[in-house]
C-alpha cells in the first residue's frame, strides 16, 4: 500500500478531497479550457499535425499526470518547444500530411513516455542536471526565435518549409511572391491585437474600474475573442475562397485509441530525438512546477514526476496525440486561477472533450493565420537575450556554452544546438578541472589558518613547501600535479619537506594515485619529505586500500596547522600586492 | 633564434655534440638496426601491408624525430598498437592488398601527423589526458590479445580475417581445415625459441661466464638468430613450394616519394581513427619518453613531443610508410645500448636505409611465421590483467572503466574499446560530482580545525548548521545542494544560521550561482542566515562579479573558525561511532 501510494500521488491527496477544493477546481478548470481550445489546435499545426492531435493531447495525458505526478499547478499538454522539437525530429523521417507523420508523432511519443518513465522507476532524474541552466535560457530563446519565424508563413499566407533559421528564411524569400494580401491583414491584426491585450488591456480595463480578477479573465480570454471575430470575418466574407488558409473540418470525436508504429526502423531513426525531447521537456515541467510548488511551500519529487510525464506521454501515443510535457504558461493561468489539486486538470479534460465532440465544427472557418498569431505572441515571451550579458559578466565559460547553443539551434536546428550546448558545458568544466589552482599557502598569523601567499599576508618557511590543489585529483589532471610538483623542487632547491593540502581535494582516482606514488618516488630519491594535510574521510578511506601510505615518505596531518607546528618554522611573512578580501 | 631553437631542440644539443657522444649513438644505432629489421617487416605484416613499408616508416620518420623532438632515447617507428589500429582503420574503406590500401595507410599517416602537428602548435597536450590510466592498461592489454590472435593465422598457415577477438576466432575455425602443418612446425619453433632466449637465454649465458653486457646483447639478436634460421631452412629445403607463405620480393629502394590520398571522401572515413591513433600513439609515447628521461634526470616537453611526433608522421605519410610512434621496445632498447642524443636515431636511419637497398634480397625466403613470432612474443609482455584486480581493490567506478574497455576492445574492435573507456571514465566522474559528499562539520576540540561530527568528536552547536561541501558548484550538481539545504532545514527546525563551509569548493559557475541565490532567498523568507566560509580567491573573484554577495543574508567569514566565533556556542560533542582516523 505505501509503494503503492508512492507511485501513486493521487492516492494521497483524493483522501483529503472536499467541496470547497472541487469548487475552486472547477474554477480553475474552465478557465484554462478555454485557453486551451485555441493553443492546442495552435500546438498542433506547429507540430505539422491535424489540429485535432491537439485537442488529443491534452485529454488523456493531462488525466493520467493528475493520477501519477507530483505537482498540484501543473497543466499537461502540448507546448510551444517540444512541439518544434516534435516537427523537426519527424520531418526527417516522413512528409507532413502523410499517415506515416502522423504515426511518426505517436511513435515519438511513446519512446518518449518510455525513456521517461525508465528514468523515473530507476530514479535517474538527476541526469536533467547536465543541461545547466545558461544552455537551458539560450535553448528557449533560440527556439522562440525559430518558432516566431516558422509561424511567419502562416501570417504571410505563403508556403514555406525548414528547420533551420536560414533554411526558414531563404524559404520564405522564394515564396514572397505568393503573398496573400488578406492573409496578411488578418495576421497582423490578430497578432497586434493579442499583443495590445496582453500589455495595454489589463491596466485599460484596472482604470475602467474592473476588478483586478475580473480584469485578469478578460485578458486571459483576448485569444478566444481573437478566434470568434477573426472566423466570423472569414465566414461572413467568405474570405477562404480569397486565399485565406483555415483549419477546415475537425473530426468530432472522443480521442481515438491509435497504436504507434514500432518498426525497428523507425525506433532507431526515432530514438535519440526522444531521449532529446524526453530530456527538454522534463527540464521544462520540472522547473514550472517548482516555481509553482515553491509559491506554495509544497514539494514535488522529481523522480516521481519522470513517472506522471512518462505515463502522460504514453497516454498521448495511444489517443492520437504528440509529445507533451508540463507547459509554462497553462500551468500559470491554472495556479493563478485558483487550482487546488491535479483535480483540476480532470476538469480541464472533461471540458476539452465535451469541445472534441461539439465545438469542433465552429472552427471550420478558424484562419490558421490567426492560430500562428497566437504562437507567435506566446513564444516572443520566451526570447530573453539578457542571459548573454548576464554570463558575460559572470563567467566566460558560461557564456561560450550559451552563445554555441543559441547560435547552433539557430543554425543547424534544435538538436544540434541543445547538444553542442551540452558538450561545451562538459568539454570546458572538464578543461578547468584539467588545470587546477594550485596555491602556495602559509599561515596568517595568530591564527591555524593557511592561505595563499600571493593574496593574504601570512608566515612562511622556506625549508617547507606548502601546496593546496583546488581540485580533485583525477586522470584529466593526474599529470598536471606531476608536472608541477617536478618543476617547483626543481627550481627550488631550499625545499625539503612539501606538504599537499588536501581540503579541497573530494576525490583521488587510480590516475592520480599513480602519480602520487610517482611523485612520492620522485621526491625521495632526491631527499624531500612529502606529507599530506587535511585528507577528508572517504578520501583517507580509499587511500587506506592501497600500498600508498605505507611508502609515503612523510605523514598525514589531520589539520595543516599540525603539519605546519612539526615541520616549519615562521621565518618569513609574504607582503602580496593583493590583500585580504575581507 | 630562441623562437627557432624552441622547435628545432635538435639546434641546442647539437652544438655540445663531440666525438665520444657520437661513439656511443653510433653503437646504440648498429643494435637498434639489427633488431629493428625484422620488426619493422613485422609490424608492417601487422598493419596488412607490404614488408618494405616498415622499413621504409623507419627512416624517415626516425630522422625528423631527432630533429624535433625532446626525448634523447625515444626511437620513433611501426609499433604494435598502433599497427593494429591502421590495419583497423584502413580495413574500413580498402580491401587489403590493393593500392587503395596502400594510399589510405599513407592518408592515414598524413592526417595524424597535420592533427598532431596542430595539437603541438596550440599547445594542446593536455587532451591525452582524457585517457586515464586504468583505460590505458586495459586497452594496451586487449590490443594485445587481439594482435597476438591475428598473428596465429600464420603461424598456423591459413588465411583469416577480423578485427574483433570473435571475428578472429570464428575464421580461424572456419580455415582449420586449410592448416599447414610444415608452417605451424617452424611457426611454434621459432615462436618458442623466442619465448626462450626472453627468458631463459640470458641466466644462461650469465651462468656460462659472459659478461652481463654480452649476454644481453646476445638476447637482443635472437629474433635475428631465428630468422637467419628459418629463412635458411625454407631456401635449403624448399618449403615455399610446401605451403610454407614468405615475405618474398622486396623492392631494392631508398624510400620512395609517395603522396597520400587527400580526397574529401578518404578524409572524412579516415579522420576519426587518424585522431584516435595520433592520441593512442602520442600517450604511448609520452610515456616511454618520460619514464626513459626519468631515470637521466632529463625533462621532455609533452608539446614539443607533439610537433616531433606530427613531423615523423608527415615524414611516413610522404615515403612509402605508415602511422609511426615512438616505441616502448625499440626505446627501452636504443636507451640500454647507450645512445646518448637524437643522433643515433639518425644513424639507425642510415643503417636501415643501407639494409633497404642491400640486404631486401636476403629476406626473400623469411617465412611469414617468423615474423608472426616475433610479433607474439613482443605483444604477450604487454598483456597484463593485474589492473582488473588493483583497480577492484581501490576503485570501483576505475574498475569499471578498464574493463569495460577491455571487454569491448576485444568485444567490438579496438576504436570502439578505446572511446567506450573514455566516455566510461568521464561519466562517472560527473556521476560521482553529481552527488558529492556533504559533511556537517563541527570543531574539534582545542583547535581551529573543522571535521565532520560522524566520524570526529568536534564540538556542535545546534542552533548553527555547518555544512561543508565536498565538490565544485556546478550544473550537474546545482540542484542537489538546494534540495539538501532545503531537506535540511525542513527537518531541523531549530537551526538559526547556515554556514557553507567552501575550502573544497573550487568553483561556482552560473548554475550553480543562481540555486545559491534561490538558496539565500528562501533561507531569507523563513528567517535563517545563510553565511559563507573560506571562500578561495578565484572564486570570490567571480562572485564579486555577481549581484550575491550584496543580497546574501548573513557574511562571508575568511575562516570557519571564524564563523564559529560570531555565530556559534559549544553546547554539544558529537560522539561518532567511527572515531578519528590519526
Amino acid at each position: 500500500m505505501n509503494a503503492l501510494r508512492r507511485y501513486v500521488p493521487a492516492l494521497e491527496w483524493g483522501r483529503e478531497y472536499d467541496r470547497s477544493a472541487f469548487s475552486d477546481d472547477l474554477t480553475a478548470a474552465v478557465i484554462v479550457t478555454i485557453m486551451l481550445i485555441p493553443q492546442s489546435l495552435a500546438y498542433a499545426l506547429l507540430a505539422g499535425l491535424p489540429p485535432e492531435a491537439g485537442i488529443y493531447a491534452s485529454i488523456v495525458p493531462i488525466v493520467l499526470y493528475a493520477m501519477f505526478g507530483t505537482s498540484r499547478a501543473l497543466a499537461v499538454g502540448p507546448v510551444a518547444v517540444v512541439s518544434l522539437l516534435t516537427a523537426s525530429a519527424i520531418g526527417q523521417v516522413a512528409e507532413q500530411g502523410t499517415a506515416g507523420y502522423a504515426v511518426a508523432a505517436l511513435t515519438l511519443a511513446f519512446l518518449s513516455g518510455a525513456f521517461l518513465l525508465g528514468l523515473g522507476l530507476l530514479r535517474l532524474g538527476f541526469l536533467a542536471n547536465f543541461l545547466s541552466h545558461p544552455v537551458i535560457a539560450g535553448f528557449i530563446t533560440a527556439s522562440g526565435i525559430l518558432i516566431a519565424t516558422s509561424q511567419l508563413k502562416h501570417i504571410l499566407g505563403i508556403s514555406a518549409e525548414g528547420h533551420t533559421l536560414i533554411e526558414m528564411a531563404g524559404s520564405l524569400l522564394t515564396h514572397l511572391g505568393q503573398i496573400s494580401v488578406i492573409t496578411l491583414i488578418i495576421g497582423v491584426a490578430a497578432t497586434g491585437f493579442l499583443f495590445w491585450v496582453r500589455k495595454g488591456l489589463k491596466p485599460l480595463l484596472r482604470n475602467a474600474g474592473l476588478s483586478p480578477k475580473l480584469a485578469d479573465v478578460a485578458t486571459k480570454a483576448g485569444p478566444v475573442a481573437a478566434v470568434v471575430v477573426t472566423t466570423l470575418s472569414v465566414w461572413i466574407f467568405g474570405l477562404d475562397g480569397q486565399g485565406v488558409k483555415i483549419v477546415g473540418e475537425v473530426p468530432q470525436s472522443l480521442p481515438p485509441f491509435t497504436m504507434p508504429g514500432l518498426s525497428l526502423d523507425l525506433i532507431r531513426q526515432l530514438a535519440v530525438p526522444a531521449i532529446m525531447i524526453s530530456i527538454i521537456g522534463f527540464v521544462e515541467s520540472v522547473s514550472v512546477a517548482q516555481t509553482l510548488a515553491a509559491k506554495k511551500r509544497q514539494s514535488i519529487d522529481p523522480d516521481q514526476e519522470l513517472i506522471g510525464l512518462g505515463a502522460a506521454n504514453l497516454g498521448a501515443a495511444f489517443t492520437g496525440g504528440f509529445p507533451v510535457t508540463g507547459g509554462f504558461s497553462r500551468s500559470v493561468v491554472n495556479f493563478d486561477a485558483g487550482a487546488r489539486t491535479p483535480a483540476a486538470g480532470v476538469y480541464t479534460a472533461a471540458g476539452l472533450a465535451i469541445a472534441a465532440i461539439g465545438l469542433t465544427p465552429l472552427v471550420y472557418y478558424l484562419p490558421k493565420a490567426t492560430l500562428a498569431a497566437t504562437i507567435i505572441v506566446a513564444v516572443v515571451s520566451l526570447i530573453d537575450l539578457s542571459i548573454l550579458k548576464k554570463t558575460w559578466t559572470y563567467s566566460r565559460s558560461d557564456f561560450a556554452a550559451v552563445l554555441a547553443t543559441i547560435v547552433l539551434t539557430l543554425a543547424l536546428g534544435v538538436e544540434t544546438g541543445v547538444a553542442t550546448g551540452v558538450l561545451v558545458s562538459i568539454g570546458l568544466h572538464l578543461y578547468k578541472t584539467s588545470r587546477p589552482h594550485v596555491a602556495e599557502v602559509g599561515l596568517v598569523p595568530g591564527t591555524q589558518h593557511f592561505r595563499n601567499i600571493n593574496r593574504h599576508r601570512v608566515e612562511t618557511d622556506p625549508e617547507l613547501l606548502m601546496l593546496r590543489v583546488d581540485e580533485s585529483l583525477y586522470f584529466v589532471n593526474a599529470r598536471f600535479l606531476q608536472d608541477l610538483i617536478q618543476t617547483r623542487t626543481s627550481t627550488d632547491c631550499k625545499t625539503r619537506n612539501v606538504v599537499l593540502m588536501c581540503s579541497a581535494v573530494n576525490e583521488i582516482d587510480f590516475s592520480a594515485l599513480e602519480s602520487l606514488e610517482a611523485i612520492n618516488t620522485r621526491l625521495k630519491e632526491i631527499g624531500i619529505g612529502f606529507h599530506l594535510s587535511e585528507v577528508k574521510g572517504p578520501v583517507m578511506d580509499r587511500l587506506r586500500k592501497s600500498h600508498f601510505l605505507d611508502e609515503l615518505n612523510g605523514k598525514v596531518f589531520l589539520a595543516q596547522y599540525d603539519a605546519w607546528a612539526t615541520l616549519g618554522k615562521s621565518l618569513h611573512t609574504s607582503d602580496p600586492e593583493k590583500y585580504d578580501y575581507l
